[in-house]
């Protein structure tokens, strides 16, 4: 997930030591601190260089934009999720919602991927080009190898009201930590959630919400 | 909701003219735009009066601290919401879900009250203090009238269950603004959304999801 190798913060930008492998993997990581710590719009391509170490001329050169580093950063700490995201697919269809539940919960409980999933968050609900690179990468990835599964009509919206119920969850467990939802376990939440979330997939049975006529 | 009459705390600063009804209205609003506009670390005091066209003195006066100013504004964003969550409890409880959907889609789809919530759900999301301030003011006193009407044991938890889809819902509809989501009509989403909301707080029936042996 993380690249293994010591950053060298504050190292003079001119070395040349400073390019090679694990330099990209270094302005990631930067760029994801970046973001983390102090927002979209406080961030400067010239701000993640100096926290990498680097010549902010190396970060165009991998990166491109501010919002391309974004971009980037936010693909690599998605990057186990989209993974992850092949294998829910893959399942058994009428056990998807509780696939998806854990997996999401999953992510939220474990603090090395909670951290730059709660700056992309953070980014996201403030400014409008983060929240354009949010939808391109996790609503049409993530969702989209979900949606692909169902054979529905309607199944994009399915899928969207599906993570509405996680995403609620995050906000409310996890950033906003209201009781006592922020403090019972995953197992309950899972045990009450993942049925909802298979019901807006697949249908809630005979007569209940979500199926069609 | 809130105090009609002036906080005699402090004394009044010397620019008379500023003063009287609508002032600590005109602070408010220019308040509620500060933290819709710059979010709660950059706003201060100052910009505040300064927004509002009153001296910073009369803004410590009529509401104390940045933090005071923040849960003030969000109070009276909220007014109508706190009123109407009695209305929500007072119906048939069968039809609860129902109900709380409209209600909050309802707040959502008006530009009016859309903006003031969108202000405090990015403040909230990004920082502590704001954090806090929504924990007592939204979920305590929203919740709360709905969590008094359900004889149940776990109310709170399914009050918030239930809550959890509808923040979900305005997060990826109205911030985030994924497709088809966004687009489709708050009637689709209502058929589709109120039944998931009824059977968090009231249970899905047999064997569903959400009911307790």
């Amino acid at each position: 997930m993380t690249d293994p190798a010591p950053r060298r913060r504050g190292r003079p930008p001119r070395a040349g030591a400073a390019q090679g492998p694990g330099t990209r993997d270094r302005i990631l990581e930067a760029a994801r601190e970046e973001f983390s710590e102090r927002g979209y719009a406080k961030v400067s391509v010239r701000g993640i260089a100096k926290s990498a170490g680097v010549d902010p001329a190396l970060v165009h050169h991998y990166f491109g934009t501010k919002e391309q580093v974004f971009e980037a950063a936010i693909t690599d700490a998605f990057a186990p999720a989209l993974t992850g995201a092949d294998a829910l697919a893959a399942g058994p269809p009428e056990a998807v919602g509780e696939r998806l539940t854990r997996f999401i919960l999953g992510i939220w409980e474990n603090p090395a991927t909670r951290a730059p999933l709660l700056a992309i968050v953070r980014s996201a609900v403030s400014y409008e080009t983060a929240a354009a690179v949010f939808r391109r990468l996790v609503a049409a990835q993530l969702l989209g190898r979900i949606v692909r599964q169902l054979d529905l009509p309607d199944a994009e919206l399915r899928a969207e009201l599906a993570a509405a119920q996680l995403v609620g969850i995050a906000m409310l467990r996890y950033v906003i930590k209201v009781e006592p939802l922020a403090s019972v376990t995953a197992e309950e939440i899972i045990a009450r959630v993942a049925p909802v979330v298979q019901g807006h997939l697949t249908g809630f049975g005979d007569g209940a919400p979500g199926t069609k006529p």
